[in-house]
């Protein structure tokens, strides 16, 4: 937990670098996965909660025309709300955020559904405004495996060329979901830092969905970003699951890794239907019931800690960061700054 | 065939207007329709003929995912030829693309098929880089009414909508296969200036493509745009055409309608195949077979005239343009900077 890659930034010759935040202006705050029932009302809790930049989801199975049809759906929110929220493409587009007090909303896939069979796509969907997507999201894709099948091949031939495609126009390999070897493989097949950017590491709690060491450590030692997920299937307690808990951990993480290399990336699911949760596990590929990380008797969206609840409450984590022994370098740095830095490495052609 | 436009032009007081090419920058050369075999001879064609900005048709029939297939094929030849082409978005491109001696390539539609019954998609190709979009191709489209139909109702309940959107977004209403009372009410209904982008007077060359002088007339009164085509079906005198006849045309026009309203938009097909024009004229929408423009006598695409036959053959317009009489600066209006100007106030938001 040392300031030392900060520094190596600082020094950087790069002239498009974003000069780090001066004291002219506040460290940026990015959470860096949400997928809430948007409304006016959250995208005013994004403003009250000065919240400059969140990663959102457009697509869990949609192929790329149902895909387009939430492109569209948000682009009449940018165009009834500008003084809230405008798409983000790039990295300076957060410090406009900054500047101008809205939120920049960039878009992401949890699923590579959207780009079918076509390699072609991956840069379409790079000119509408994807940034992330998530080579496989519980299941096998065509590109990689997710987390819930019983054995994984790694990166499908289709997976390789996607990767590279995505390495070439910016658009960043997410394995939130996706299972040890394929994310072993894609971390080593980029030859730009890939995310994982809503989970937390398994030796804190064994759940499916969370990252052994050897990923995190495989991830970071790549330059790779890990973004902690407050969805309470990924805490230890569930629930129940105290501030206290979460930082030390986050503390854990950055002994591990890195602080330069972590942030947040919430998962926060806010104000939805279960039916959402039922589309995200189930999509169309079983007549049966897939529980995902609930169960029978559980098979909702699970209460949010009373810590966090909305983007309104990342001021909670923030001294939750700063009480564990984070510098206020190291806490701006997890808190934004971090995710601003490899947003702005990320979103340009290789 | 005065400057007066231009000296207003200069005036302006819109920060953001392109400044009027000096003498450190050669004057525009810009063609505002093509639909060429594209390749690599092409581009280095559009190179050695100093063309800066081509608008090209990336649809006739297409639905929109066919029509992103064409999208992803131009980005395969932006990825392969960068010396030689990108996609331009701007005005600012074409002078860029002077600066770095390649051609910006400008995306347009024929036909609204694309965006199929969605208004949502109208931003979605806004954003993938479309420019102009015909309302419609020859037939009855959702929108409006083409030159080939029996009877014309003018713009339906969708195409209003979809021109007030068209104007919001920057997406330029191109009436040049549409029928007379839709062109008009498409004038009458945008709040912007619109374009026929490939077509000649009806007065010159009574052809059913060629456009009534009441249209022009309201076309440029509204402060819209004519690019006159060198497609010999629109010529008079086909193939045969002279050089004299088509620039001394030109001259009638200007001073009907005023030269700052009229530029260039060959329709120049150049090395396709005849399938190509069974294509545009019949779709997926007959069985039969539609002849358009030709006959059963000559299906195919007829010989250019000997003066115009590919990129290279700008020149020859701009002699020819000289020699009728127009002054310098005219002529530079009508190479292509009268096309800048028009780019300029069109592609951006409303």
């Amino acid at each position: 937990m040392n300031g030392s890659e900060m520094s190596i930034r600082c020094e950087s010759p790069r002239p498009e670098r974003l000069p780090y935040h001066s004291e002219h202006m506040s460290p940026a705050r990015v959470d860096c996965l949400q997928y809430s029932n948007w409304s006016e009302s959250i995208f005013r809790e994004m403003r009250a909660g000065e919240v400059d930049a969140v990663h959102v989801t457009i697509a869990y199975h949609e192929s790329f025309r149902e895909m387009v049809l939430r492109v569209e759906e948000w682009n009449r929110w940018f165009e009834r709300f500008p003084e809230l929220i405008f798409l983000g493409r790039s990295a300076a587009d957060i410090r406009r955020a900054q500047t101008e007090g809205r939120t920049a909303i960039f878009f992401g896939f949890q699923n590579p559904s959207p780009i079918e069979d076509d390699i072609g796509l991956i840069e379409i969907v790079h000119q509408l405004g994807v940034r992330f997507m998530q080579l496989s999201y519980n299941n096998q894709s065509l590109l990689a495996t997710g987390c819930y099948e019983a054995d994984d091949p790694g990166l499908t031939r289709f997976g390789v060329q996607a990767v590279e495609e995505m390495n070439r126009v910016g658009l960043v390999v997410d394995m939130s979901h996706s299972a040890d070897r394929s994310t072993l493989e894609a971390i080593a097949a980029s030859s730009r830092p890939i995310a994982i950017t809503h989970a937390n590491p398994h030796w804190w709690h064994p759940a499916l969905r969370n990252k052994s060491d050897e990923v995190l450590r495989a991830l970071t030692d790549a330059g790779g970003m890990l973004g902690f997920s407050l969805y309470p299937h990924h805490l230890a307690g569930g629930s129940d699951c105290t501030l206290e808990s979460f930082c030390s951990m986050v503390a854990e993480a950055a002994d591990r890794y890195g602080s330069e290399h972590l942030g947040l990336g919430s998962d926060l699911c806010q104000s939805q239907p279960d039916s959402v949760v039922e589309w995200m596990r189930n999509g169309r590929w079983t007549k049966a019931m897939d529980y995902g990380e609930g169960s029978a008797s559980a098979p909702g969206f699970p209460a949010q800690p009373s810590w966090f609840g909305s983007n309104l409450d990342f001021g909670n984590v923030e001294k939750g960061l700063a009480a564990v022994g984070f510098t206020s370098d190291e806490v701006e740095g997890l808190m934004g700054e971090n995710w601003l830095r490899f947003f702005d490495d990320s979103f340009g052609p290789a």
